[in-house]
């Protein structure tokens, strides 16, 4: 195992740790919500999000023991959102990672709930975020809520929804992704940093990264969908084709979504080159997630 | 017009002003679940929990101004959990304060959507709260969402919807009430309270005078539920009993839930005792709210 997948690894086990610390218990009345809220947090999630906020902390002096709250409620909000996205009245998803969806697991109404009570936990986790001297609870809380709101997180997945069976512009397509996905990747980066005290120019320097490294993201897991099985997914594949809904490949094709996933990635890239040797770390991650197979 | 009277209707209006202040405009992108957001907050709520919220701000020295956005946040959860527990997949309600319920206006996703950015908005607001000697944003933040967790708020949704159609003893009505409507309750005076500043004892005293008067709202509740028709109730009246859901009439009776709601109330009163000339308003609301025509 590389250097840096044992790196992965660590922080997952990290993360997962905290998260288990943070939630309320399976025990904890009623059970079966919180079961079903534990249900798609321990689902084995790739911690991507988390697992950047960490590394921005780690990246510019912080501490990855100050970050996790913050890595934890970005990971919460992060599952909320595919347990309400996943819904009949949504996309409509039995499968996630290889298993049934918490409204399968749980019906429809507890996952509804499940998706509520992640939701405000996420909140109350990131207000635990040692404050800084430039960052206090507020600029944690208000940026979390900033980076999952009904501009961006939320936002996105309504065009989404909007979009499906219509033909939308690359242009629209792109907006849909900022939203959905770019802005909650900057989110844990920015949070992250916040949590080191960074500069102001650092804390841009990480949104471009993470804005970027969303977009790229996002154009790969478009590609995939196309390329890839259900079994090699872990989801169903073929879904965004089958329900109609705008992907990259179905706008400008696959060879120019590959090319388009490269050159964000280098726009992301570029943005950490003025500290190149402090985020020798998020450069890997970044070429990691890029160089997927697709 | 009573002096008391005019007072809630002054509060309501001010209230309502800060949450169109403090809510997403109508025209933000996507258009569709801003106004989604703004239908069942603007859909003629009586605001009794930002009012008791301003209201135990003022009545240790506090103001009402310092109090509005915590005030703001208790509402907005309040509801989105309306929106949310109406859903088809809940308790499938068409109707809410005489107006078409946000699902019934926007669709199902969209209200599910709409339910999540108002959860999401309401922690960004609570977290506008002016930090005080005794109370940081981290005690607003975290007060907020231990008034609508999944141990509580949520919790006590789901306790409903498993205790549908079985019957339930008068102590799991109460947990039901505890979770579901008190919590919130006490916790709209807590944060008031703590905006102004006060004591433990203060705020313990708040945290009681909530809990009980929750119980005895809800308990009044379901008598109206039972004894008022729809046009009067502006929701869907003898609800509770179609989908033979556990009432406190229908556990001990009419008259013996009458008397319930008394007692509760003295005991809510009590609590306030040793503060009588500073807590008169609240006093005073809880009478106007036990006095409701049943």
């Amino acid at each position: 195992m590389s250097e840096l997948k044992r790196y992965l690894k660590a922080q997952q086990r990290a993360v997962d740790a905290a998260l288990r610390r943070f939630l309320p218990r399976e025990s904890a009345r009623p059970a079966t919500l919180h079961k079903a809220m534990r249900h798609p947090i321990f689902a084995g999630g790739k911690r991507l999000r988390p697992i950047l906020c960490l590394a921005a902390a780690e990246a510019f002096g912080g501490s990855a023991e100050n970050a996790m709250p913050a890595a934890c409620a970005v990971e919460i909000i992060h599952t909320y959102s595919l347990v309400h996205d996943d819904l009949p009245c949504m996309d409509n998803d039995d499968l996630r990672r290889g298993k049934p969806t918490t409204h399968v697991a749980y019906g429809e109404n507890v996952a509804v709930l499940a998706g509520d009570g992640l939701l405000t936990e996420a909140f109350a986790i990131v207000a635990q975020t040692p404050e800084c001297r430039n960052y206090k609870t507020r600029h944690y809380v208000v940026g979390l809520a900033q980076s999952a709101d009904s501009r961006r997180l939320i936002g996105g997945q309504v065009l989404d929804l909007e979009g499906e069976g219509k033909s939308l512009t690359k242009a629209q397509l792109v907006r849909i992704h900022e939203a959905k996905t770019a802005a909650l990747l900057a989110g844990s980066l920015r949070l992250g940093g916040m949590s080191a005290n960074v500069s102001p120019r650092k804390l841009e320097a990480l949104t471009i990264f993470g804005r970027n490294l969303g977009l790229a993201f996002q154009v790969i897991d478009d590609i995939l969908d196309v390329t890839q099985s259900t079994e090699q997914l872990g989801k169903t594949a073929g879904k965004d084709a089958a329900v109609d809904k705008a992907t990259f490949p179905a706008i400008v094709g696959l060879e120019a979504s590959k090319k388009e996933a490269q050159r964000l990635t280098d726009k992301a890239l570029a943005a950490l080159k003025p500290f190149a040797r402090q985020a020798r770390r998020l450069d890997e991650i970044a070429h990691y997630l890029l160089d997927r197979d697709y």
